[in-house]
Order: C-alpha cells, then sequence, then structure tokens
C-alpha cells in the first residue's frame, strides 16, 4: 500500500484507485483519456474526523487498508510523487469489498 | 440470487436489476444501449444503516430478497465479475413488490 | 379499482391516472405522445409512512380511493401489467376531489 | 364565485384567476396565448393546513373570496369544467387587495 | 405617496419604484425598454409579518414612507391603476436612505 | 472618505470600490469596460445587524473605515451622486487589510 | 513564507500557492494560462474564526505555517503587491502534507 504524508481534514479519507489493467478493445488499446474513471480504491488515510453539533467526532465506518468503492464523481484528484489519489468525503464511500 | 461480498455502507442498499427480455419492436432487436434503464431490482445487502442525531440506527424498510421498484435516475452502478450492481440510498426504493 | 401488489416505501402514495377521453381537435385525433400528462389520479396504495424526527409516523392526509389531482411533473411513473401507475411523494398531492 | 368540490392538501390554496378583458392594442385584439398570465385571483378553497414540527396547524392569512394577488410563475394550474384555476402554496401569495 | 389598497403577505412589503427622469445621451432619449430597471423605491406597506418559529411576528426594519434601495432582480412586479409596484421580501430591501 | 445617508439593512455592509489607477498594458490604456472589476473596498457604513434565532443581534467583524477584501462577484452596486458603491452582505467580505 | 497584512474574516484561512516549476512537454515551455491551477499552498493567516449556533468559535484544524492541499475551484484569489494568494474556507482545504 501507497505510503503518503497526507492527513485528510474532517470528514474526508484518502483513497488511492486501483487501476485496472489497460483494456483491449478488438486489439486496439483505449489510451487512458478514453478510459472510465475507476471505481475501486483502497483507504489510505482517515481524516481527522467529522465533528457533530456538539463537537463530538463521529467514527469513520471505513477504516485504513479497506477497499472501497468510491462514486464515479465524488471528491478531488490529488497527485503526489506521480501518483493519483483521491480525497473523498466519506458519504462518497458506497461500500466496502469484503 | 448473486452472491457478492460488497457492504453498503450507511442508508445505502445494494440491489440487482432483473433484466427484461430483450425488447423487439417490428422483429429488430434493439441493441442494449438504447434500451430504458430497468426499474425492477432485487435486494443484494443493506448498508451499515442511517444514523440519526443521537447516533441511533435507523432500521430499513427493505429486506434482502425484496422485489423493489428503484428510481430510473437514482443510484450509482457498479460492476462486479461482469454483473451490473446498483448501490441506491433507501430513499429511492420507491416501493416493495410483494 | 386496480388491483396492484406493491407497498410504497415511506410518505411515497400508488396512484393511477385517470385517463381522459382521445382529445379531438378539429376532427384529428391526438396520437399519446403529443397529450398532456393527465393530472386527475385515484389513490391505490399509500406508503409505509413519513417518520418524524422522534420516529412517530405522520398519518397520510389522502386515503385509498380517493380521486387526487397531482403535478404534472411529480413522482416517478411505473408499469405494471401494462397499466401505467405512479408513485408520488404525499407533498405532490395538489388536493382531493370529492 | 365558482363552486369547486376541491379540498387543497396541507398549505395549499386554490384560487381562481380573475380574467381581464382580451386586450386590443391598435384594434388588433391578441389572441390568449400570447397574453401575460394573469395575477389578480380570487380564494375558492384553503387546504388542510400546514403543520408545524409539533403537529399544530398554522392558520392562513387568507380567507375563502379574498381578492389575491398571486406569483406569475407560483402554483400548478388545473382545469376544472372548462375553467382554470390554480393551486398555489400560502407562501405565493403576495397580497391581499382591500 | 400613492394610495394603494393592498396589504402584503408576511415578510412582504409593497414598494413603489422612483423614475428618474428619462435619460437621454447625446441628444436621443432612450425610450423605456432600454433603461436600467431603477432602484430606488418608496415604502408604501408593511406585509402581516414575519412568524419565527414560537410564532412570534418580527418587526420590520422599514416603515412606510421610507426611501429605500431594493435589489435590481427582487421583488414581484404588480399593476394597479396603471402604476407599476413592486412586492418584495424585506431581505431584497438592501438600505434605507436618510 | 465619502458621506453617504444609506443605512443598510440587516447583516449588509456599504463599502465603495477603491479605484486603481488605469491600467496600462504596453502603452494602450484599457477602457473602463474591459478592466476586472475591482476587490479592495473601504467599508462606509455598518448594517442594522443581523439576529440570530433569539433576537440578538450579532456583531460586525470590520467597522467604519476598514479597508477589505470583497469578493468579486458578491453585492449590488448602487450609484448615489455619480458615485459606484457597493451593499455587501458581511460573509462576502472575504478579509482585513491591515 | 510570505508576509501580508490581511486578516482573514469568519471560517475563512489565507494561502499562498507553492508554484510548481514551469512544466515542459517535449522541449515547448507552456505559458502560465495552459496551466492547471496548482492545489498544494501554505497557510498564511487564519480567520477570526467560525462561531456556532452559541457565538462559541471553533478551533481551525490547520494553523499558520501548515502546507496544504486545497480544492482546485474553492475560493477567492486576491493580489497583493503582485503574489497570489487564495482566501479559502476552512472546509475547502482537503488536507494538510506532513
Amino acid at each position: 500500500m501507497a505510503k503518503v504524508n497526507i492527513k485528510p481534514i474532517g470528514d474526508r479519507v484518502l483513497v488511492q484507485h486501483i487501476e485496472e489493467k489497460e483494456q483491449v478493445r478488438g486489439g486496439i488499446i483505449i489510451p487512458d483519456s478514453a478510459k472510465e474513471k475507476p471505481q475501486e480504491a483502497k483507504v489510505i488515510a482517515l481524516g481527522t474526523g467529522k465533528k457533530d453539533e456538539n463537537g463530538k467526532v463521529t467514527p469513520f465506518e471505513v477504516k485504513v487498508g479497506d477497499k472501497v468503492l468510491i462514486s464515479k464523481y465524488g471528491g478531488t484528484e490529488v497527485k503526489i510523487d506521480d501518483q493519483k489519489f483521491t480525497l473523498v468525503r466519506e458519504d462518497d464511500i458506497l461500500g466496502v469489498i469484503a
């Protein structure tokens, strides 16, 4: 798993996409820009926590190392040392892959 | 019923579309992309539960195995082992078919 | 009244449109697609009920069999056994016809 | 005043437009579709009442028979026995004409 | 000041625009449609009052006769006896001209 | 500092833009319409105050005379005696220049 | 670190972009306008603090000097002494780089 020195703020979670192998259709390799953004990702770091109205921090429903499904359009991509990561709010995590 | 190792997060529910037979109009088979997205689905897995303001989990109104009607545009499609599933919020489930 | 095995979820209500006779203007029958979506409907089934913040279910202001006026663009159409129904939230019911 | 058997739901009010005489400009009668939607209306029926968080019904600020000004784009038009009515939320009533 | 028999509903206020003299640029009178909508107005009537959650009416910050600045795009224009008025929510009143 | 007889309503603040000198690029003076709207402004007058739910007025974080940075697209421009002012909500004031 | 005399208002934070070296692709220098807006930034100044409903100020999760990741489209750019800064709400800070 990637080692990244980023601490997400609030209810955010840092995830790393699990790249599918380059898709091939009819022998022609589809270049990167034409591929659909991947949906599987690994949780790399949890945020500082979402606070409720009384200032109490709500625990995360995922943990570091979880393989998760994230919304195609959720989050913000960040690039660190040529690796792509995404900072998503926990609500953009759709499910955990067992 | 499909066996899928996904645990939806929060108030989400994993459903699997019940594909209608390929529609035929005037003898010409309409290819997949031209068909309307199906609305009937089977509940495959329930989420970790929606928490109210006091942290109490609200019970789901559907259960695994229910045949449900879902909003045409609700949810996010996921593809696992070449099967299409949809992760919907419970509020996108319109009704249960008895 | 139609008999349908659907239980709406939450504050939703299942209604069936009351089709107006095919309108005729100047002797030319206007085909289905050009007609305005009907607004009168009959209540077929009530939902499981909308819960307030304390978990108490709010009673519906309509009952099965009521002839109601629904918003032209509200709700989601569903087709069961070739009959068109609409699942609307109670708030999309504008009034009851006495 | 029109007699209509409709009971509006919630904070809705049924009003009937007060049609202005067909406007004439330069001797040419402007057909219906080109006229601006009327703004004056008469209150025909009050809704079942808007409930606050404690279930208490808020009284309406208008009463049946009031001549009111309604927002040009508010509400939903309904046609009953060839008469046009509009179901508006009370908040779309701008003022009462004394 | 204009005398108008309209009682605004809720937090609305009836104002009358203070027309600027027809602007003249280079000797050519600019017709009405090309002029910018006026921003200065006089308060003609206050609403029935905005109620807070406990049903208590909040006092208005303007009074009848005040010369005010209103948002260019706020409110709804009404025409009474060939005079233009605007019904604005109090929040669309930007300031009072002393 | 400009002397203007306007009392802003609620949480609004009246500010006056601090015009930058006409920018010159390559010796060509760029006319007014092509310049970016200025962001620096001086606070001219504070509003009547924003009330919280209990009717208590929240104090402003800026004071008359402060040089502030305002959002490019926030507020409403008003013209008084050929001078341009802007009425902004306090939340559109980004910072105070010391 | 830059020295700027700006005090952000409320939950805003003043950050300064950390410019990446001019990117070169195939030997051709890409001019400024074609470059993607940077995402790394340094915290220069904290706001006066976000107040909760009881008037209590919520502490910031970042501190002056922190190297942070900010949303590509968040905040408002300001230019002071030919240096570009951005005033962002704390919620637009995605994470802290350790």
